[in-house]
């Protein structure tokens, strides 16, 4: 541990989002800041219609579809707005009005994709963790063979809980994956829409990931503006208008890395290792528990407590001194959260677990 | 001409956009993505939420509101979607159904938002300068009192054009400055609600600057989805979500590079010198027509011409060999655009019209 508490310059990076990205990327990213790939412009001001833009747009492109397995019944988005804009575009673009789609409640932004789609159609959630704040992940639910689509959230960033398990019906998943995208293999066929804002598992801030299966569009009769029309950035590759550049490139470079790691198989090793390495100290030191049910448990964001809140503060104020930022708690879960994407080292989390280990020492 | 031409490895960019940015900018931004203020952290992967990230937000807003002289009536939004989405939010956050809005048709852009604009209310479309290929802005027309804003484009980057003349009115101007913003002083008062892509004068791509008079707000009876309400953003400081964070910053940056020039007064000027040199020699040049209206000129993209076809890839072939990129025009124009927005220095203007006076002696 205390070779890793010299380096005071890097910090063990634990944010929720925006998030750690591979220190190897960053470098890169930098250097393309200055000067992209030698050409003598930055990347910053490069226009998006040239053949050097281009081919990062199509590389970010190619690299999803390879990591995902995704076939060509998907259409690969790059757009902005975030997550939050994905809320109400979904609807918007799948349900028309007299139509049901179902949604399962497991979060703060399950609640706000909820609100969002009750503006354009029939909205029927059919389970909720509410009651037991967001701790579980709701299972064995039935799911109405005629509703346009099942809206997940596969990850709940905030309460520490993650989808596990999938219900089964033909019915295609709309899924909010902004917290969990490329972190371990999935069932692609199974969604219609996977969505997720960058800032996470996949680059900065800036640019969502928007992931259609074709046949779930143009089925509905509303007219729609034409820059929040699904059909608009397909058409034109993403570049309908000036895209977020910078931040599609960081994340084709993100992915590169992905790949050269192994992609998400070997992605998902390694995150459950991490993953294991952490919950197994909150389980058996005295000091802290987890905040979520354990067959829940997100192997992206570990929530926990402790039971003596005297105790908070000072844990904090030993994890800023070790160089551990990020860990303090959602207000709505409180206690803490340490958020361990793809990018987080297994040298970081030792850190962290070291960090509990010797706090229990001193107050147990 | 020489001792610039010996720097192969820095280009003269006339990109209309994403554009030139000044070059302490790029290396400030360039090092803030491996190490942000050596805190030990990239501003990548910075919270949004941090004090460090806060301060970055708030400073560009600031200097909005410094460098346009924007008193408390005004509140500045950084947000996503780019001008293309201001098209319909506009008319969706100012207009009911009932009630008409102005435009003015200049070109591409406009025709856009007024196509946008018709999904909401009624458009009355004052004047256009189609027919003349959008070479010129109109002028002279009357604006209705009972208008409920007037849409006006104060630069088109495909034509070449500017407003140099506003309309006399009460009616409040929605103007899409994406173009020209900040390169020049305005008489805000008149303005209700001023928006601008950032990839042209502001910063690179990726957010996109949302100027609104307070008394704009509020005025509409349907209901709009979350995402897609000035109010939301405007209630959080442009951080209801996650803002694109990185693009926002590089605007600060520039910014406050902006404002160690002199302001925008100052840009002006210099703004003027650089447009007056290439306009001088494109008309004193045999070889060269201004492709608009000389009353209209931008004084940030100037289309210009060539009357014999066939010297127009030569003369591309000489501008690309001297390090000169974007100087191709727009499809709809023809020939050439030089865009010189606020960071190109008049050693760029000069050794590209040093090209049009060497072709014309060679080709004359």
């Amino acid at each position: 541990m205390a070779s890793l508490l010299v380096d005071k310059k890097k910090k063990h990076n634990f944010s929720a989002g925006p998030a750690i990205l591979p220190a190897s990327v960053l470098k890169e990213a930098a250097q393309a800041v200055e000067n992209f790939n030698g050409i003598g412009l930055s990347i910053l001001e490069m226009s998006h219609r040239s053949a050097d833009y281009v081919a990062v747009v199509e590389e970010a492109v190619q690299l999803t579809k390879e990591l995902l397995g995704l076939d060509d019944n998907y259409e690969v988005l790059f757009l902005t707005g975030g997550a939050s804009s994905q809320f109400f575009m979904a609807a918007m673009n799948f349900l028309n009005e007299d139509e049901t789609a179902c949604y399962v409640d497991t979060g703060a932004w399950s609640t706000k994709a909820i609100k969002e789609a009750k503006l354009f159609g029939n909205v029927n959630v059919l389970a909720s963790s509410k009651d037991s704040n967001f701790s579980n992940v709701p299972k064995n639910y039935t799911v109405p063979a005629d509703a346009k689509y099942l809206h997940l959230t596969s990850n709940n960033t905030i309460f520490g809980t993650q989808q596990h398990w999938w219900p089964e019906t033909d019915v295609p998943f709309v899924c909010d994956m902004s917290s969990d995208i490329f972190s371990r293999p999935i069932d692609v066929k199974r969604f219609g829409m996977i969505y997720a804002g960058a800032q996470k598992n996949l680059g900065p801030a800036g640019t969502t990931l928007v992931i259609i299966r074709k046949d779930m569009l143009g089925k509905v009769a509303r007219t729609i503006p034409t820059m929040l029309d699904y059909n608009t950035h397909i058409k034109k590759g993403s570049m309908f208008n000036t895209p977020p550049a910078y931040p599609i490139y960081v994340c084709m470079l993100t992915m590169r890395w992905l790949k050269a790691q192994g992609g998400v198989a070997a992605m998902a090793k390694h995150n459950e290792k991490k993953a294991a390495l952490i919950y197994n100290e909150i389980d058996a030191n005295p000091l802290f528990n987890g905040a979520a049910a354990k067959e829940d448990r997100s192997l992206m964001n570990v929530t926990f407590t402790m039971p003596n809140d005297d105790l908070v503060a000072p844990f904090l104020d030993l994890c800023t001194e070790a160089g551990c930022v990020g860990v303090k708690g959602h207000r709505s879960v409180g206690g803490f959260r340490a958020s361990i994407y793809n990018a987080m080292p297994m040298e970081s989390v030792q850190m962290l677990v070291g960090l509990m280990q010797d706090f229990a020492k001193k107050n147990g």
